[in-house]
This record gives C-alpha cells, structure tokens and sequence, in this order.
C-alpha cells in the first residue's frame, strides 16, 4: 500500500515516498501525508536535517495517473488537486525551517521533479533519470508549480523540458541547473552531506534557508523586525561558540541556542 | 536582395533570414517584415511549432551597420530603430504562441544573437560563432532588449559579454546558458527538435509557453481568469487521450482539440 | 598594516587588499577605505576599467574575525559593522561606474567571496579556494548582502553554499557560476580582459553597467529621461568612429567623448 515512511537518526530525519509497483507515483493520500510529516518535522527544533528519498531505488515517478479519472477531470478538481494536493506538499516541503536534502535514484520525473525541486540539495545517482513529460498527458505546468522550476533552472531550461518533454540523464540535469551533485552512492552521500549541515549552527541553517525564500526571486525590502531579526544569532551562545572555535582553531559544538 | 522567407512542412514552419553577401545582417525592412511574418504566424493555429534559421549556412551577423548613417543616427531615429524594427521584431517572436527554435550555423552576432534569445530553444553547430562587439561600435545595448539577454544568461555574463564584446565559440555559449544543444547537423538536430515539440499536445505546448513568459522573470500574481485558463486543458479531447494512451501504454493522437 | 592600495597604469586602476600575515582579511578600517576608494575611482572619468587583486597570491580570508569581540558582538554593531562598513564598501565596487574585474588568486572566502561578487567580471586561479563557511562561526549571510550572491549563482547554489558551508575549488566555482573564467596566470588573463574593455568606447561600457545594474534583477520600467541616456551615445564622437572604422573594417580609436 502507498504510504509516505518517516525515520530519524540523531538529528537528522528520512522521510521515504513509497508506492510500491508503482515506482512510487504519489497519489492523493500521498501528497497529503507528504504535508502533513514535513508540516510536523518543520516544528521540531531538535533536528538539524531533513532527508528525502524513495523505496527501491527509485525516487517518484510523479503523480499516481491511474487516479486521474476519478480525482483530476474537471476544471474544479484540477485546481483542487494542484492546490490542496500537491501544491500544499511542495510548500512543506519549501518551508520546513530545516534544510531539506532530496537523495535521488531511479526515476524522478514529473511531480516526483518536483518534489526534488521543493528541496534545498538535490544529489543524484548517474542513472536517475528526470524530466516532465506532461505535453504526453495533454496538459501544461500547474501555473503554482512554475515559478519553483523557473527560479531553478530559468526561463529557458524551462521551455527545454516542458516543450520537448524528454526524459533526460543526471549529467544533463547537472547542466540545466537541476542537481546540487551526482555521486555513484546516492544515501552515503546524501548522509554525507546532511552530516555537514548538522555540524553547522542550526541557527544559522535556518536563517539561510528562511533568508533565501523571503529574497529570491525576487528580493522585497525587509521590514525592521526581519532585517532584526536575521542580526538575532549575535546574541546566541553559538555566535560565541562559533567565533571562539575558530580563533582557537578547533572545530566549534553547536547546541542550538 | 534581402529578405525573409517562410516555408512549411506539415504543422512545422521555418523562417528563412537572407541578405546575401552580408551575412544576413538586418536591415529595416526585414527587420519589419520578421515581425509580420511571426505575427502571421502566431494566428495560424494549424501550427505545432515554428523554426528560424539563416541562408547559406550562417544565422545573422546583426543589424545592417551600412544603413545606420542614414536609419539611426539621431536619438529620436536611435529610439524608432530600437522601438519599431528590432523591438517588434523580437516581441513577435517571443509572443508567437507557437514553440520557437532557432537552428543556428555560422554567425550569431549582435541582433543575431537577439533574434535567437527571443526563441524558445536554441540549437547550434560547434563552429557557430556569437557575441554583441556592439562597444566596439560606441554604443551600449538598448534597454528594450536588455532584460532578454539579462534573463537567459544572467547579469553576470551580460555583463562580460557587453564589456569585454568578445566573440566566443558554441561550446563557450553554451557554458553561458545561451544554447539549448550544440549538434552536428543543425538543420537535422532542429528538426528532430520541432518533431519531439509537435508530438506533444499542442494547446499544452502553447500553454507552458504563455505561462513561463506570464511568470518570468517575475512571478506576478495570476488572475482567476488566467488560473482558469492554466486548466482548461482539463476538459480538452487530447487531455483525455493523453492519459488514455499513458495507460494502454501506446503513443498518443493529439488532434489539437 | 593593513591597508588598501592603489595603482594606476594608462587608463586601469588597480585596488590591492592587504593584510599581511592575515590573508589579507578585512577589518572595518579596509572596509571603508575600500568604500572611499572606489568613490573616487568612479568619478575620475579618465579611467577605463578597475582591477581588484589581493597581496600575496591571496585574495582575501574574509572580514578579520579577531576584531568580532569588540566591534561585531551585540545587534546593534552588528547592523552597524554589515551597514556601514561591509555594505558600503560592495555598494561602492557595484556602483563604481567603470567596468571591474576581481583577479582572483589563493583564498576567496567569506568577506573576500562577497568583493568579488560585487565585481562585474571574476578571473580566478584553478588554485583559488571559495566559499561561505560562516555556519561554522554561527551565523547567517546578513539579508543586505544575499541578493548579489543569489542574483550571482542562483537560489540553489546560494542554498548549498550556505547549508553546508564547504570550501571549494575554482572548477566547481565555476560550475556553480561564480567566475567568468579560470586562468593559469591571473594577474596576465586580468590585464588582457582589462585591456579589452579599455578597447570599447567608455560612454558603452558605463552604460551597459549601468543599465544592468538598472535592470537586474528586475526590469523595472525605465523613466523617459533614462531611456533617452540609453541612446546618448548616438550623438558622441565615438559613435560616429565606431560605425566610420567598421565599415572601412579598421581598428576603432575611442576619445571617451
């Protein structure tokens, strides 16, 4: 049965799509669980990093299709679907307050792209494969899905993978701007490179993750209270913590306050 | 004599640039002619995708310098020039409903370059040569065509390449973000590319292309009338055969519809 | 002591940092030295083009964090340090009106990382090492100074960046489109590029910075009076010898007026 499984070693957290047979295609109850987890990992200041992957050695192969006739036919469940469904998943996924790291093999293609694109690292094996075929379908983007693959890989990028609709590589992920790595062990290095997120002050993961949504795409003036409260960590133990380690030249430990 | 010339083959167009002897650099009058015909064009919902290209194994060379004594050299010729020829000619082609590809050999210089960032796609020889030397000629890009270039390669290699008015090689190009693909055989390569896009379900191809340009490079806010629109494909015969044939596993018709 | 020089060859400035023994780190006196510098750098019209270099085949470390305990550890000197001095001294470089170039040698961290992204063009050593690795001192990127790394390398790059707060080479520096390009010799590749704006007309390459700098990240709408400055050039003696040596296919001979 499809499920999304959460797991948590020390301070860092898994979270695993699973949709057994079906390459981990997310149906509705998927994509609402998906929320809901990230929703209650994003209240959980005592972890550090949040890791994303799929069962079997496969991230998703997008939405789950074969609902589509029941769940996504008319205007009025489309827009329902996108909004409540999915839409509400990747902006989870986007405002979990901890960095969020996509491990990607096999298939990621579609909304199971997506989901990647909603992370903050994505590391992918050579053999994964991406792409979002959906002009197959007969349908565009969602236009709230858009803006997350432009401010990606930009303008045309874009127009490349949703005009042609090509399943393409991770070499050519790399190129479009799509991957943060590609590495032959796909969970070591996703573990690897959580590893170093938790090593750093979780303060200041979570100021840079909260900084670079509000500023990106487009950077708004901050009011006093923000542009205040990104300069908070100067009052923190670990700013002194931080500064201390390495005028002595020793590796700092961060507690979180 | 120079001149723009349009052909077509099933649902797939091409525009021909051609100023023998020059390289096909632009003079007003194709400058003008470009612009009415990707109008023309825009209109013709038989379409499925439309390709530029120049004669005699070469794109364009830019802008006919030999007329601007005449064509552009007071501030108010400078802004009819910019605003009239180059700007509508570059708008027509970005607003073509249709995916645009520009299949470039030989020279892909100054309005060359621009003509071909105004397209959706871009696929180029390994000899095609590009760059704007336009300080060489004393003057600076106008600002009209400014946030094109701007939004395809960024601010930084706008920025080198409008100071340092190099002309650089494909493989360079393609490092700057500037092509979609370098391949052998361009006229080849385009058209696999027109094929790939005219597979697919054309009101999505439209779609995706009237979205991406609605929301980038600024995500402004849709209005309900234009979210309805992003969905209508919901209720489109294609949208039905699309998930049809994804599920009997067979290569879908679109008819269009 | 530490200092900031500056030397002046034919129509190129070059501003060195120095911090003997330090890596060239700045402290608040080289942060507003560095301002002051290059206000005047920008209203001496007699120049042509910047150079930013550090001494010793180092760039720069970052900002001195053995002066953070005096003048960087409440709030309100926090603001202070990142407005006054930090901010500044990028405003400046980025609103300098010549063309810069960073020759990027040894370290590029922090502080030193931020010089160059306010600098119009960044030639570095395959040697040279980047990154951001404040996590480790427990702090954030403060929000005034995010937008010219996101406008730089993007949302995902400026995430990792800051997340896992590595040290990396000029190859992946590159990748993630930090640089305009690697050399084996920088002080040489640096004053060849220089050499080739300086080859431009001055009036073109300060308004193509200008009008970047004017359009990015956002293009908002120009007023009538910046728009008729765009065209200025058309009525300048260097305009007119542009387009006189083109068409006789000689080298052009720019005035500046």
């Amino acid at each position: 049965m499809s499920d999304i499984l959460l797991s948590r070693t020390g301070s860092i957290a898994t979270v695993t799509l699973s949709n057994p047979g079906k390459l981990n295609a997310l149906d509705i109850a998927m994509w609402q669980k998906l929320a809901t987890c990230f929703d209650a990992l994003s209240a959980d200041l005592s972890l550090r990093c949040v890791i994303v992957c799929g069962e079997n050695g496969q991230f998703a192969a997008g939405a789950d299709i074969e609902e589509f006739g029941t769940v996504r036919s008319t205007l009025e469940q489309g827009i329902r679907y996108h909004t409540v469904a999915i839409g509400a998943a990747l902006a989870a996924i986007n405002n979990c307050v901890h960095p969020v790291i996509a491990a990607i093999e096999g298939v990621c293609i579609g909304g199971g792209l997506e989901i990647a694109c909603a992370c903050d690292l994505r590391i992918a094996s050579p053999a994964a494969r991406f792409g979002i075929p959906i002009n197959r379908l007969g349908f565009a983007l969602a236009p709230g899905e858009m803006p997350a693959l432009l401010q990606l890989v930009g303008r045309a990028a874009a127009l490349e993978i949703l005009l042609e609709g090509r399943v393409f590589d991770a070499a050519e992920a790399v190129q479009k701007g799509l991957l943060t790595r590609v590495a032959e062990d796909v969970p070591a290095a996703a573990q690897q490179s959580a590893l170093r997120v938790a090593q750093g002050a979780p303060m200041a993961a979570r100021l840079n993750k909260q900084l670079i949504n509000r500023l990106s795409p487009v950077s708004q003036p901050l009011t006093a209270a923000e542009h205040d409260a990104a300069f908070a960590p100067l009052g923190s133990d670990d700013y002194r913590e931080g500064v201390a380690a390495f005028l002595a030249k020793r590796t700092p430990v961060f507690t979180g306050k």
